[in-house]
């Protein structure tokens, strides 16, 4: 077990990792904590649960709206939760999400922590405090920015999942590297999604080294007004075609990032594109996706990112190294339509 | 026009006494700018919103639920307002209310200010930060603290106010006075409501003396650990009675302050019940009211100041001074069974 404090914006964030789920009892006590997660995480491992008072969410995006945050308020009452509880989220993005939303609204704010069950959540979602959920299509448009008290990472958890769900995890990671890290780059070009999944040491090294790259990128700007936007490398035009053509997030996200790749090279000269497109290969991961070009534009219209009639795009200029850069949506339909 | 910027919890809010309505259009740019405001604001004083794009929410506590929420994100959605787009409250407690947990939640955040035009809102529902909704009869269950980026004051809004509106903002006022501000107290002694309707420049001298009373105890103690905790002075039992009995704000207050200067006689010893009584009843307070008292207890309990088996009461060691006591819900349900 390895255990970091860290601080972000101001709040203390436990990392516990190569943990075993059975230590949350420790970091939290049981009378006062409630756990939440969703059908699949509790059919998958039902073990896990007991003795944890428990608010059960359906799984799935589609299920990541409003709605369901207004279920779970309704049970913390029911629970007599108050001040003193501490929500825990356990399961993938969508439950760390709305279990982090849930506690920054309850009783205008409870402690929250997270034990991600998917290496999305692993490496990304659960990490640097963002939280909400859906409206509509519009992804994440509702929601804060609010920084957990803890996260317990047991990549055990992980075993029952099914590959899709390695690959939609191993997006975010080369994502990260594209953006940031050319070591950790090459390194899984040497490598492969086998790999990773047979040997537990070099993995739960890369989840660590994920996840405290995402962390330090959130700690440096934890309300998004510089490096932070990065992490959007992949996202722009992932977000604007994930939920209608009803790709998972991984696969919007890589999908995204072959196309941000191309319009870096039209922009910054990023000569590495094909680099890019093997190691998503490389992982399992699409490169490119049909989708209705127009449909993609409007949704991006309503991306948090746009800024009245352009949107932020995160292009590269070489591998390890990404830049913010302001696009008209004109232009961008331009490039859209010339590529696909 | 009085201009004062205040830092509260590293957020800077400007506060502008003594304006007028017109003065919005130089602190807010019209096209990237949103009102909310709710259907008896804009009957009463429709050419205020003439020329801003404007959200019109249902009038009424009944309707600050999550519903009311959803609603204003869909057409936040609609209008296309962005990260830049600036939400200003234009109401009472409850458009203030929704419009500051609106722009919490949306896109994790766009900036709001606050135009009160109740005198409650002025001097209490609209300063601090705090924000949110009702969850069934559960009062602001759900919501977020967070500072709006500016209040403006035009005391000419409070012109078409019925009169028991007034009474339920000086339940506020005497609260303060109680809590923290015997000159003030003394003031209120020698005075009554008809002066301060007739007479303008006393009246808003005491408004700016209750929001700066207000935002100087938020600002020391933004987080409700301490100090803010004064504030509740009448509330907890007032919060217990008011929707059950459908009770304005205010007169749930009034009623609550007589009980918990009873409360105080007995614990603190407390000798000064009688003044206070008799103030509530110079601004047209009730000083008590007829309640089920188990339905009571059990509201309570879902209070979110209740830790475990207590709850903290905010008792009078003196006019001008408060202390917080934590109650058992045992000792609670004793005295209200003895005093009513």
């Amino acid at each position: 077990m390895i255990q970091q404090e860290i601080n972000i914006a101001g709040s203390k964030v436990q990392y516990i990792f190569n943990a075993g789920f059975k230590q949350l009892s420790k970091v939290c006590d049981k009378s006062s904590t409630v756990l939440i997660t969703d059908e699949n995480v509790l059919a998958a491992q039902p073990a896990l649960f007991k003795g944890w008072k428990t608010i059960v969410i359906k799984a799935g995006e589609e299920y990541k709206q409003q709605a369901a945050v207004d279920k779970v308020i309704a049970q913390l009452i029911e629970l007599e939760a108050d001040r003193s509880t501490m929500l825990v989220g356990v399961g993938g993005g969508v439950v760390t999400d709305i279990a982090g939303y849930a506690a920054a609204i309850y009783m205008r704010g409870i402690k929250v922590g997270f034990v991600p069950t998917t290496l999305l959540a692993m490496v990304d979602a659960a990490i640097g405090g963002k939280n909400g959920v859906d409206a509509g299509i519009y992804k994440n448009l509702v929601g804060t920015i609010r920084q957990p008290s803890f996260l317990l990472y047991d990549i055990n958890l992980l075993k029952s999942l099914p590959v899709d769900e390695w690959q939609n995890g191993f997006a975010e990671i080369i994502k990260h590297a594209a953006i940031k890290d050319a070591v950790m780059f090459r390194q899984l070009e040497k490598l492969d999604l086998e790999f990773y999944m047979k040997y537990q040491l070099p993995f739960s090294e890369l989840v660590m080294r994920n996840a405290l790259l995402k962390t330090s990128v959130v700690r440096k700007d934890p309300t998004e007004r510089g490096d932070r936007k990065l992490l959007n490398f992949g996202h722009t035009l992932g977000h604007a075609i994930e939920n209608d053509n009803k790709l998972a997030h991984g696969n919007a996200v890589a999908v995204g990032m072959v196309y941000a790749a191309d319009l870096s090279h039209k922009i910054t000269g990023f000569p590495e594109t094909v680099r890019l497109i093997n190691t998503i290969e490389q992982y399992g991961l699409p490169t490119h996706a049909s989708f209705d070009i127009k449909k993609a534009m409007q949704n991006m219209k309503h991306d948090k990112k746009r800024q009245r009639d352009s949107v932020h795009f995160v292009l590269l200029e070489k591998i390890g190294k990404a830049v913010v850069h302001p696009i008209s949506f004109k232009k961008l339909e331009q490039h859209l339509a010339a590529d696909y």
